[in-house]
């Protein structure tokens, strides 16, 4: 596929695209204009005065790729602005409970230095049966909270129906890693132009990872984080198997910042801190904890959920280890 | 959990569980009554002379375990029975791309032998950039195609507001591998009361996946195969690993019949003959094949569609299968 | 890699070899004079009225390869002979305990139509606390069961020092799934010219597994039957995953025998028969079966030992399988 | 099963032992005397004046458990201590090639603070055709480059007949990835009563990996080290999955120092720097990592392979993470 970087006046260039037999797509990405062309044999020849960079992208994610876009992306979420120097920490409960708990837990959250609000409202389950979230009026709850303490907020979405309360209540769109390949989500969300923290689905590869993240992209909006969150593998001293590999090798590939999820594969508390020494340690952007006012109490995950004081704790590591290697929190 | 078959009057049986602590949710299932009442401690000794059957299912997943049900269910797709000592062959073209190929391919196929015709309208495809399939308009060719040579059609369904048009166009729905834990997706078609064939996702245990059918079956129809089609392994020779054992012993734990799809794990033509002989031998009741008039010409899975001749011979190979093991086709 | 098939006079090709900076390598392998010389731009113009094939082969396992020898090889252990149109069912209990049970199995096994005696002497055990095998003795009491009821034994090495006891007393040597990749192991056995039964590692790709091969052709025997025995992967519901895909994929690429192992990796008995007939149906050409007179008081893999009953009406659904596909037992 | 330390006279307890049905065996671990006794109905009874500690562990790996030793073990391989404050880095090429190149090499690596020098002699290589090593010759070079710049060597043995050549010519035995579970190079090399590193097997789980330590330590010596160095996953984006987690977790269930191998799963030498820093973030003590002078031109793994100014940068940066955590190099 041809990438253009377009500058200017597109009209002559987009006559000639039209009068050859290829296709194309144009996109407003980052401020810039770009136009996706193919097939290679009809467009890498095509060139006008109005082509800032044109460049030949093999990879099967050519917005997402870094072979156009060389300087990293930042994106910003309310105040917040994630893939500079400093390490943005996103942190909550798995579930909101109610109004008390997600209250004390943002205030907990905040006093140690997170700077964005998570929470479920919608909760993707393996089980039937389980608690399944408390929905719209979590998704209300956790707004209120985000309002009280002054951070933004972060939820996952689970179905294309819900797009118009996410719209009006959310800061920063989740993609679980159980809807990675959702998609008609992927879509819908993207057209939305609101900032995605997109995990990565328990057997997708990097590049499917991409793939996905692509589907994002070429909606129109560029505010993607990705977020790895564990594979599955054999492994099962483990909830999941945290790619530390796979995620900097994403990020070799990519402009777009990388988050990781301590909590998910680590399943148990004790794990939960080394992950998240690792994950920043390797290059991660951002952290995505969970933390629950009282985790043995909490209504999913409570294994992994740490409390607010060994969340304080950790980010003190962080801190030490983040200006260790340049990076501030 | 505990579940109760009841007969005759429930009142009685409901004053108590009312009356108790206990949560309960009640079904109609196969012609029955059934409760599912949790948690143990409270339920377990509930006793009533309409409760016909009373057993407590450790299983995450009560309605789909064969403990409460020991008859197999056979589910009926418009005359086709599935899970009968008839081998159902679902086959037809991975994505639907025209009139003609669809029509062609329909009555190739129904020659042979098979009895459902599949082909794809909404299609999950890795990269935006992939034929996406021709969504409403495939959904009423395949109609089109299944009326004009009789045979009943199955289809994938991607997003939960596509319901209605399932609803009226399509005999069995299909829950694809990577919407395989979309759980709103799950609930919704549930809901419609038709017959479901649910795919594996690619990293799902057979836990995992039983508990997928388990929403299914609790949103109250009972109407689900379940189909085995590859999970994620690090073996590359083939697409997928088709595995047979976790078919076999997901079927030694439930009464819903399985379904194998040798296409995709096998991704190239000259495995599929050998994948499916052995989903057949091991106990499939059903299985679901990719035929394209001219895979080579396929907008999608152009390597591993047979030709209308290769799966002439192949049904040929699985009616000698079939009959040495008892079976039919 | 070129390999030359050499008929008649030698010396005027090796002359043209050493002359030339390439390197080469001479074999005797199934009657016939075999040479691999590379780089192949050195070799690939190489000439000779004595080349009788000359084959560019880009696999990394030349000799494993089917590129040079079509017909499948025939691998010949006592009077049976593995490979042709006949199913091979070698069984037998998964460690020798003692001469009583090894004699009993050996009788019923044969009685049902095994033409093979297995059983572990040897045993490579994840916890050393667990029973080691009868070792040495173990080898003398599988031959003297074997004699006594007249079929060949097969049992695993895994020591290079045990190389001489295998040699004066098994007709058939295994390298167990654990040694797969046991290169010094690979290469002693390569020359003690005696047939061997090589697992496929539980982390081995396909390719991998047939470069295991070559090491035991390139020492020059070529009668190497594969045995695919299950693959680790994230599912437990079975003790492993029967790449049944995967052995055909293996098969589709070599002259080698294909046998396959559902003992191990069903890890109940319940599965076994399915496992078996599925490899049987897929193509299998041998198949290796844990037999105990008395399997709940085995001292290993008692969950998965067939009964001597349950292994004769296995033998049955074979002999009813193999004669619809072509095959006979 | 039950495990007793004993101190003074264990006359007493011995008899009692003796006396009761109980299986039991006695070593001589770090300065202790140790008994472990089964079944654990028969021995968990028994008591005695001599009896200092006495745990029942559940853990297939009894001796390598911290149930019954809480405080971390120190290895030490000449002058360098293992397991204490200071991470410990042995740095050399993948494969020793000539005497020039491991020399430069060790004086490189020293240089930038390495403390242990590793290199390969004996390489167990998937492909036949793929240099195999120096043996021998190279294990003796390495002795000389160790002595020549002052460090101690490490390097890996393939096979128990090997084992008098690794008692006078090496410090530290590594046991490598495929031969994790060849159980009787395990017993062989663990009677030798040195320093070993233990690589995790490429499809071990954390249990099984203990398991083999189990194997070392039921030997009599426990200068054990574990090492993880990448598991095989689908992921193909890196060579190997590095399964920080799973290492952590092995952590904390035993008193063996850790070791994280991060140039094998990193495949590319893009890499390495941040799975050595996420290792040593999560709370590696030791690394292993493969520096060579002229990577380009390496016989084996050129790819992943730092130069030795990459290393220097590599350990400045360890440097500053290590004192960011409160530990040292």
């Amino acid at each position: 596929m041809i990438l253009f970087v377009v500058k200017g006046n597109d009209s002559l260039l987009l006559e000639k695209l039209n009068s050859s037999s290829a296709s194309y797509k144009k996109l407003n990405l980052y401020g810039k204009e770009v136009i996706l062309a193919w097939p290679d044999t009809e467009t890498e020849t095509i060139d006008d005065p109005a082509i800032e960079i044109k460049v030949k992208v093999k990879e099967p994610y050519p917005l997402v790729s870094n072979k156009w876009k060389k300087e990293p992306t930042r994106v910003r979420v309310g105040d917040v602005e994630i893939g500079g120097d400093k390490i943005v920490v996103a942190a909550g409960p798995c579930a909101i409970e109610n109004e008390e708990q997600v209250i004390t837990d943002a205030k907990a959250i905040k006093s140690s230095g997170a700077s964005i609000l998570r929470g479920g409202a919608y909760k993707p389950r393996t089980n039937p049966y389980s608690f399944q979230g408390l929905g719209e009026k979590g998704v209300k709850l956790l707004r209120k909270a985000g309002d009280e303490v002054g951070l933004p907020i972060v939820t996952e979405i689970m179905d294309t129906k819900d797009i118009e309360l996410f719209r009006n209540y959310v800061d920063m769109i989740q993609i679980g890693a159980r809807n990675a390949q959702n998609f008609s989500l992927l879509k819908e969300v993207g057209k939305l132009g609101k900032p995605v923290l997109l995990k990565r689905g328990l057997a997708n590869t990097v590049d499917e990872w991409l793939q996905s993240a692509e589907y994002l992209l070429s909606e129109g909006d560029g505010n993607v984080v990705l977020c790895e969150r564990g594979i599955r593998t054999f492994e099962k001293a483990t909830r999941f198997t945290l790619d530390v590999g796979g995620m900097i090798a994403a990020k070799l590939m990519t402009h777009l910042p990388m988050c990781a999820d301590p909590s998910h594969p680590a399943g148990k508390r004790e794990l939960v801190h080394s992950l998240a020494l690792a994950s920043v340690a390797a290059g991660a952007d951002m952290l995505l904890i969970e933390v629950h006012p009282n985790p043995e109490k909490a209504l999913s995950d409570s294994e992994q959920q740490l409390t607010p004081e060994s969340f304080a704790l950790l980010m003190e590591r962080i801190k030490a280890l983040a200006s260790a290697i340049g990076r501030s929190v």
